[in-house]
């Protein structure tokens, strides 16, 4: 069968692909085109060959052909013969000059790159608009799980409110282990740089940049609208303590690092809220059983409802199906010589400051106990606007705890209500503040 | 902004759409289009003009304008003026002569018909691309949930190996309220049709035909073969009793109707086994916990890993998210002068007979319970080569049952251990077989 599907693709002038960066990614990348060869030829009309693949140090790679590595990417990506463009590097520079360079000599690119993407996403599409090609990067958000497609165009003809998710498998190991075994974050963080789940300087997953970028590409394309990674509300997980994964699970909820971007309104405009934090969600919410390195995403539409989508969000297998989805799509569309939807952003919403975006809260206050203080905390949340739903008080004496969880309100006031509770003198430490999530509508 | 939006899309000549069929789906496109007409045109290029609606009696349509209804659906499908032609009346005929019509004529066609495209999709995918135009059909399978874009595009670049999903809604709820509430399928089938969750006559749910014709649909695109209706083995949920309910309970299972695509081996070569049959799976399995009316289908591709996309089957709203998706998507090719890809049947696996399809079964027999009988029974399954994994005895007397879960083995090989048991007079009643899915392997 191989052979004859083989027979049929070669019948036409194969298109050539230049690869950008040959680590996890690109080496699977590089593989899965050698072995599935027949099938991806049949599925696009021709052969795809692999004619380049641009890396720092070509000694390093022994699994590709020696005679397509170069260090000259800026040679490769505008070579004459190269019709498509793969690339897997990742981070901004020189990275977006390469692509531009690509586009602007006519070749269509697949890119991983939710860190560029997520930054000046316009000025590629801009590109790859004024040069009649295409810009495909479903791999950059949630690995292998199609997702970039189904919103782009499966939801084109619905209206998106809000997406939700799990999209860095970093954090989300860390705060599965907080919660199975009862660690502090340092001690999961060791674990799973042990375990390979967290690379040696972590920052970009911890503190929620990798997330962020992610969420501002979803944003962007669940909404019409230019949303970069400036624009998101970023808090890492680095302050969740094992206090706050026990306080959670107490109140039949799970902390999990969340993506949120929801259509709202800001001064009786349309807008646009986009925030990466720590949240408690409900036991019984699908996103709370999303485990380990997995990633999940929450969408809900109007006329679709509540969508989810579930898989592997990194490695370098899930990561290449998705990069080789793309490249078979942009090879179809320039054998057919067309071209896939561009960037969308006419609706071009405005983004919400945090302070007016509203969520519920779960506020621990360690505090003297002794008459009069729930009077004077629960009239620090009231002269600030905020309503209580459930106080719970936690042991007595010196080692007496208030746990309050409040209704839906700005996040302003929220920290109005903080400082003024932070200017108590009983309060013998300002504990923890975590906003929940994904609880059923009040 | 939507008066901006509006004036953007009218720079352009509109494209004419022609609706065939106003009932709960219909009358939803119907809506949607209106309502969403500034966000359609923006996303398309051009407006979407609804231009002609066929009904059988159009007295019983107020909620859409008089003049667009018509009975005369042959003639609105080859209008001149028509572009694109939107087929939610279902079943075979006069819809497949109307769509081929349709095509023929240079209309793109978005369908929600899934019991013609298993049917006789072949026909029409040869007609769509003989004539140029696109033939979508997102909508046919697990209603709002995008599934078969990611099936052909997204995961084009990969090989998938199994699809297992809950893709009708009311035998989900059936099944759902037989164990949650202990009731017997014919209590739970009232109560299903009580609340509107069943038809009046609900065979092709309740035999499992609804389910098969997606199973099909998705197995063709899965597995770049032609598979029909006809190709999928299927037995439906009336025979499951509140016993087998309570059974599956007790080794931790739930039972589900599932949709089970495969990529097997027949004789050597590669093949296809395509199966909708009740099955127990662990209760911890992601499918156990799709409840009611959701659907839910778990994808495994040999890159990506296990994928899982969730969400609303059925209903007037879903589903006209997933007709208008597609619609943007056939307009927007129009617009281009492109055609989405086509029909991608050259792998043309063979199917495989049932009798060959390997899973587990668990198996309840009543017996007398007397010396030797476990070691007739066993043999009974040893000498058609199943292996049993675990048996349990229940009961004492004549209220003995012995309950055995099997390694993997042939269907074939299990009927005969069956037919073997049947003989034996000790076997006070047959007893249940169920086929046990989604164990962790062996």
């Amino acid at each position: 069968m191989s052979a004859s599907v083989g027979d049929a693709g070669d019948k036409r002038k194969p298109l050539k692909v230049a690869l950008l960066g040959c680590g996890v990614v690109g080496s699977a990348v590089a593989r899965l085109m050698t072995e599935q060869a027949g099938e991806l030829a049949a599925r696009v009309g021709v052969p795809l060959e692999l004619a380049g693949i641009a890396v720092r140090r070509p000694n390093r790679h022994t699994d590709v052909p020696a005679e397509l590595l170069t260090t000259d990417a800026e040679a490769l990506v505008t070579r004459e013969d190269i019709d498509l463009v793969v690339e897997v590097i990742g981070g901004i520079e020189p990275v977006r000059s390469l692509l531009l360079a690509a586009l602007k000599s006519g070749k269509s690119v697949v890119s991983a790159n939710k860190a560029l993407l997520a930054e000046d996403g316009a000025t590629l599409h801009a590109a790859a608009a004024a040069n009649g090609v295409d810009l495909y990067y479903e791999a950059a958000v949630a690995g292998a799980i199609p997702l970039l497609r189904p919103l782009r165009e499966s939801l084109a003809g619905d209206r998106i409110t809000r997406v939700m998710g799990i999209v860095n498998g970093t954090t989300n190991f860390i705060l599965s282990r907080m919660t199975s075994t009862g660690a502090g974050f340092a001690e999961a963080l060791a674990e799973a740089t042990a375990l390979g789940y967290a690379e040696a300087d972590p920052t970009a997953d911890i503190d929620g940049f990798d997330a962020a970028a992610k969420a501002a590409i979803l944003a962007g394309l669940a909404f019409h609208t230019r949303v970069t990674a400036a624009d998101v509300y970023r808090e890492g997980i680095s302050a969740v303590t094992a206090a706050d994964v026990a306080s959670a699970s107490a109140m039949g909820c799970t902390v999990k690092l969340l993506a949120i971007c929801e259509r709202t309104s800001s001064d009786g405009e349309a807008a646009v809220a986009v925030r990466v934090h720590p949240a408690m969600i409900p036991t019984s919410h699908p996103l709370a059983g999303v485990g380990d390195a997995f990633n999940a995403v929450f969408v809900e539409a109007e006329a679709a409802g509540s969508l989810m989508f579930y898989g592997r969000g990194a490695g370098g297998e899930p990561t290449a199906s998705a990069v080789l989805g793309d490249l078979v799509a942009v090879a179809r569309n320039r054998v057919s010589g067309s071209r896939g939807a561009g960037e969308s952003a006419y609706a071009d919403l405005v983004i919400q400051p945090m302070g007016e975006v509203t969520t519920r809260y779960h506020v621990s206050l360690d505090v003297a106990d002794r008459p009069g203080v729930l009077a004077s905390v629960a009239s620090a949340f009231a002269d600030n606007g905020v309503s209580i739903q459930t106080v719970r008080q936690e042991g007595r004496g010196d080692a007496a705890t208030l746990v309050l969880v409040t209704h839906v309100a700005p996040d302003a006031a929220l920290a109005s209500t903080v400082q003024r509770l932070s200017e108590y003198e009983f309060i013998r430490r300002a504990g923890s503040v975590m906003r929940v999530e994904g609880m059923p509508s009040e």
